[in-house]
C-alpha cells in the first residue's frame, strides 16, 4: 500500500528559504507564531499524521462508509483517529481564539492540511468541511449564533457541512429549492432535498451543524433569492447541551469512484429547524466567504495528493529492478522515461506547493496586517490565486496519480499497492467546490477584471522583478520572462475579448489558467533555484537545480501554446448547432 | 449507467468513404468480403453487442470476479453472453478457414473488437485473448499442436491465454524463471509461478489453452533463452475428448483499480504438462507475434473506451440543464467549455479511430496481397503503427474517460452513471502489452531505425502527397505540413543521438509517441474532411468540417511543441543521481 512520510524537510525550504514565513510573525496577532514555534508544531502534526491517520487510508478505501436506519458507519478507526486529531488542537489550529480556536496563522493550517490530506483524503473531509463552516458562521452569523455552534465548531469537538447541491443545482446555485418557512419565533422550518453532502451524517462527532442554502417564501428568483441557515443535527439548548434530534435525515449515501472513507450524503430536510445566518437573499455572498476557503483547502487536497502520488513514485522506482538502462542502472529510475515522469512529478508538486503557501500567507495578511493597504494587496493576490490553486493542484494531482500508476507498471493498476487510489480519489477535486471549469471562468471572468485588472498586473510585474538583469540563473529566468510576455499578452487579449465575444474567452479559460499556473509555477522554481543555491545540503541543491532545469526547459514552454490556443477565435465551433454533435 | 450504441453511420464512413475497404476485397482471399457483406456483418455485430454485451457493463464491475476452492466465478450472464457471442461467429470472424474461423478481414475483426470493447472492455478480454493465443499457436505450432488446439481456439469455443509475467518479470521478459523440463516423450513439464493472467480461469469455456513463456535447462540466460509452450488446462486426448485436468492452477486472483469483470489470475504451474511451440529459444519472437496483434487489440480496447466516453459525455451534456450560456443555450452543451471538452474527445476519437482501421487493413494487405512488394510496405506500416495504435489510443482513452467525468461534474464521481468506470477501465490499457514508455521505445529505438529509416519516411511521403497544392482545405492542410515538416526533423534528430546518447532519445520518446500520432491525427482529419465535403447528410458534413477545424487549430499545434520538448537534451537529468531524487 502507498506509504506516507511526511515531507518535512520540503516544507521548511518552502517555509523559511522561499516565502520567508517569519514575516507573518511581524503582525501582532502572530507575535508568538515564530518560525520557530511553526517549525515545532508542523514536525508535531507529522508524527500524529504519518502514525494515526496514513494507516487508515487504504482499509478506509476497502471499507468505505454505510448506511442502515440512517445512520452512517465511517471506516474502522475513523471516529478515535478524529478524536485524537481534534483533541491534539489539530482542527482549530489556525480558528481564532475568541471562540476556541488556537489562533495561528491559516498558513500552518494548510500546511497542516496538505499533510492530512496526503495521508488519507476522505478522512481530511471531516476537519475540513468543519472548519468551512465555521468560517461562513463566523463571517454572517449574528453574536447569538456565533456564541451557540462557533466554540464546538472551532475547536472540531463538532463537525460541519455545506449543503448547497440539490439535483438540479450544481453549478447553477440560482436553481437551489429548497425552502426556508419563517416559524414566528425568529427560527425557520427547512424543507427540501441536498445532495453530495461532505460528512453529512455519522457518528464521528456529538453533532453536525449544516450551514444550507435555501429559499425563504417570496424571495426573488434565482441566486439573489438565496438565504444561508445553521441546521443543527441535534438542536443545541440555552445552556448548550443538546436537545432533540432535528428533522434532517440521511437518505441515502453515494457510490463513488474514489474518496470512499468519506460519507457523501442525500439529506433530506422535513421541517428542520434554521436559523438565517445574515441578511435575507445574500446567502450566495455569505456561502462564497467560506467557499473561496475551501477552494483554496480543495487545492490542498489536490497538492496532497500530488505530494503522494511523487513519493510513491519515486520510492518504489529506486526499488523495482527491471531490465538494464542506457547508463547502466539496474533500477527503472534510471530509464530516461520514468525519470521524465519522476521529475515531472516532482517538478509539479514542489512547484505547486510554494503557490499553495504562499496564498495562505496572502490570506493571513489580508486578514491581520495592520496596514490597509498592504491588506489589500494581499487581497488581490488571494483572489487571484484562489482558482489557480485550485484549479491546477487538482488537475496536477489527477495526472500525477496516474504518473505514479504508469510508475507502478501493471502492479499500479492492483488496489493492493496503493497508487490506484489515488488516482480514483484525485477526480473529485476536479469537480467540487466549483468544477475546474468554473474555477476557470472564474479567473476569466472576475479575477482578470476586478479593480481594473490590476490582479494579473501585480502578478507580471512581480515576476519580471524577479526575473530581470543579468543573473547566474538565466536558464530559468529567461524563459520565464518569455511566458510572462505572453501571458500578458493574452490576457489582455482575454479582458478584450471577453467584451464582445465572451464564447471566445469561455472557449480558452480553461488552457488559460494553465498557462497561468505555469507561469506562477516558473516563477516558483526560480525562487527556489535562488534559494536553494545557498543551502547547505549539496543534494539537496543538486536537485533543486536539475528540477528547475527540467521545468524550465520541458514544462515551462507550455505556456507558449496554451497562450496561442487561448487566443484563437472559438466563435465558429459555438455556433455549430448542438444537435450535429 | 452508460449506455451504448454503435456508432455505425462513423463505422461506415470511415470504412468506406475514408479508407476504401472495398479495396480488401480485390485481393482474391477476401473476394467475398465487398463493402455490403462487411456493412451487413458489422449492424449484425452491433445488435448483440449493444443487446447483449453492453447491458452487463455496469453490473459485471459492481459484481467482478471471485475464487473460491480454485474455482473462478465471473460475473453473472458473462457464462450466457459468450456463448452467444462465440457461436455467432464474433470470435472466429477473422481466423483463417483452414482452422475454422470465418476467414473474413482482420479489419472486420478489429471493428468488432471496437464495438465489444466499448460495450464492456472486460468482457471482450476473453476473447480477445483467445485470438491471441490463437495467432501465437498458429504462427510457430507444428502441425500435430495446431490440429490438436486451433479448431476450438479458432471459434472460441476454448478460450486462450498469455502466460508471459511474473512477479520479478514484467517489462524484462529476460527475467522469466518458469522452467520446462522436458519429460523424455515430447512434452514438457512445467514448474513456476505467473501473474497477471487474464483469463488464467474460469468456466465459461470447457478448455483454457496457456500460452507460456518459459525456460529449458541449460538454456542461454535472458531473452535468448525462452521458449513457449502451450499447456492446457484439461489435457486434450488424441480423439480430441478432454482428458486429465493438468498441473496447473489458479492461486489467486487480482483486486484491481478497473477491468473487475475480467479475471486476472495468478498461475502456479506444478509439473503442468506442456508442448513447445516452435523452436527451442525463439519464444520471445514467438510471443512477438501475438504481442505486436494484440497491440493492435489494446488499441482498440481504447478506441472503443475513448468512444464510450465520448458518446455518453455528448448525450449528457445535451440533456443536462444548469445556468444559461453566453449563446442563450440551457442545457451544458452551449457552455464553451463543456463544448471545448466535447470537440476535443470527437476529434480524438474519431481521428484515432481512422488510425485504428487503417493499421487493420495494412495487417490484411501484409498477409495476403498478392503482390510482395505491396505486402512489404504494408508491414513497414504495421510495425509504425502498432505503437501509435496502441499508446495513443490507450493515453486518450484515460484522458477522455477523466473528461467524460468532468463533463458529468460531481455526478460523474457517481458509480451508477457508469463514466468513472471508464477511466478505471482505461488506465490498464497503458500498461499490459508492453506500457506505453515500452511503445514509445519501440517507436525510437526499433521503428524509426528499421529498413534503413524508411518507415517514417513512407509516412512523411504520403502526409505531405495528400496535404500539397492548392485546396479549400487549407485551414488543415497547412498546420499539417507544418506538423510533418517538424516530425522529419524531429525524426532525424532521434535516429542520429539515440547513436550517440540514446538517454536523449528515450527522455523524449513519450512525447515524440504522441507527436506522431496527433500528425497522424491531422492526416486523418484531413482526409475526413475531403471526403465529408461530398456526404450527403449536411449536418454530418457541417459536424466533420467543424470538428476538423477544431483539431487543426487546437490540437494539431501541440505537435511543434512536443518535438521541440524531444530535441532538448537531457543528459544533465539523466546523469543526476538517483539518490537525490
Amino acid at each position: 500500500m502507498a506509504s506516507y512520510k511526511a515531507p518535512l524537510r520540503e516544507i521548511h525550504f518552502v517555509l523559511d528559504d522561499v516565502l520567508n514565513v517569519g514575516s507573518l510573525s511581524q503582525m501582532p496577532v502572530f507575535a508568538e507564531a515564530t518560525p520557530d514555534v511553526l517549525s515545532g508544531l508542523i514536525d508535531e502534526a507529522a508524527k500524529l499524521i504519518e502514525g494515526q491517520i496514513a494507516p487508515l487510508n487504504a482499509p478506509g478505501d476497502a471499507e468505505g462508509c454505510k448506511l442502515a436506519n440512517g445512520e452512517v458507519t465511517v471506516p474502522n478507526g475513523f471516529t478515535d483517529a478524529y478524536r485524537q486529531y481534534w483533541q491534539a488542537g489539530w482542527v482549530g489550529i489556525a480558528n481564532p481564539t475568541e471562540y476556541g480556536g488556537t489562533g495561528l496563522p491559516y498558513t500552518l493550517g494548510k500546511v497542516v492540511d496538505e499533510m492530512t490530506c496526503s495521508a488519507d483524503v476522505a478522512f481530511a473531509l471531516y476537519p475540513g468541511l468543519t472548519v468551512g463552516c465555521f468560517e461562513g458562521i463566523l463571517a454572517s452569523g449574528s453574536d447569538e449564533i456565533k456564541q451557540t455552534y462557533l466554540p464546538k465548531l472551532a475547536t472540531g469537538e463538532w463537525t460541519g457541512t455545506m449543503c448547497l447541491t440539490e439535483p438540479q443545482a450544481g453549478s447553477d446555485l440560482g436553481a437551489v429549492k429548497t425552502k426556508a418557512t419563517p416559524n414566528g419565533d425568529g427560527s425557520f422550518a427547512l424543507e427540501g432535498g441536498k445532495i453530495f453532502i461532505t460528512s453529512g451524517e455519522h457518528t464521528m462527532a456529538d453533532n453536525i451543524i449544516h450551514f444550507v442554502l435555501a429559499r425563504t417564501p417570496d424571495s426573488p428568483a434565482g441566486v439573489k433569492g438565496l438565504s444561508t441557515f445553521v441546521v443543527p443535527k441535534f438542536l443545541v439548548n440555552a445552556d448548550g447541551s443538546l436537545g432533540a434530534r432535528n428533522g434532517v435525515r440521511c437518505t441515502s449515501i453515494e457510490h463513488k469512484m474514489g474518496i470512499h472513507g468519506s460519507c457523501t450524503c442525500a439529506l433530506q430536510f422535513d421541517g428542520a429547524k434554521g436559523w438565517m445566518v445574515g441578511a435575507p437573499n445574500t446567502g450566495i455572498q455569505n456561502m462564497f466567504v467560506m467557499m473561496n476557503l475551501a477552494r483554496i483547502l480543495v487545492g490542498m487536497q489536490g497538492l496532497g495528493l500530488c505530494e503522494l502520488a511523487t513519493q510513491n513514485a519515486i520510492a518504489y522506482a529506486k526499488d523495482r529492478k527491471q531490465g538494464k538502462a542506457f547508463n547502466g542502472g539496474a533500477t527503472i529510475i534510471d530509464h530516461p522515461d520514468v525519470r521524465r515522469m519522476l521529475l515531472t512529478m516532482k517538478a509539479t508538486t514542489e512547484g505547486a506547493r510554494v503557490m499553495a503557501y504562499e496564498t495562505g500567507m496572502y490570506v493571513d495578511i489580508s486578514h491581520h496586517h495592520p496596514d490597509a493597504a498592504v491588506r489589500e494587496e494581499a487581497q488581490d493576490w488571494v483572489e487571484l490565486n484562489t482558482p489557480l490553486v485550485k484549479g491546477f493542484c487538482t488537475d496536477s494531482a489527477v495526472d500525477l496519480g496516474s504518473l505514479a500508476v504508469q510508475v507502478y507498471g501493471g502492479h499500479g493498476f492492483i488496489r493492493e499497492h496503493g497508487v490506484e487510489q489515488i488516482m480514483r480519489d484525485a477526480k473529485i477535486l476536479c469537480l467540487y467546490e466549483g468544477t475546474n471549469g468554473i474555477q476557470a471562468m472564474d479567473l476569466v471572468r472576475r479575477k482578470l477584471m476586478l479593480n481594473g485588472g490590476r490582479l494579473p498586473q501585480r502578478f507580471f510585474a512581480k515576476v519580471r522583478a524577479e526575473s530581470t538583469g543579468d543573473m547566474p540563473l538565466g536558464f530559468i529566468a529567461k524563459p520565464l520572462r518569455e511566458a510572462v510576455d505572453e501571458l500578458e499578452k493574452t490576457t489582455l487579449w482575454l479582458q478584450e475579448s471577453y467584451k464582445t465575444n465572451p464564447d471566445d474567452a469561455g472557449f480558452g479559460a480553461v488552457d488559460f489558467l494553465r498557462a497561468f499556473s505555469l507561469t506562477y509555477l516558473g516563477f516558483n522554481w526560480l525562487r527556489m533555484a535562488k534559494a536553494a543555491a545557498n543551502h547547505s545540503d549539496a543534494a539537496f541543491r543538486e536537485a533543486k537545480l536539475n528540477t528547475a532545469q527540467f521545468f524550465a526547459s520541458r514544462m515551462l514552454p507550455q505556456v507558449q501554446l496554451l497562450c496561442a490556443t487561448v487566443r484563437t477565435p472559438a466563435a465558429s465551433l459555438m455556433q455549430l448547432s448542438a444537435e450535429v454533435l
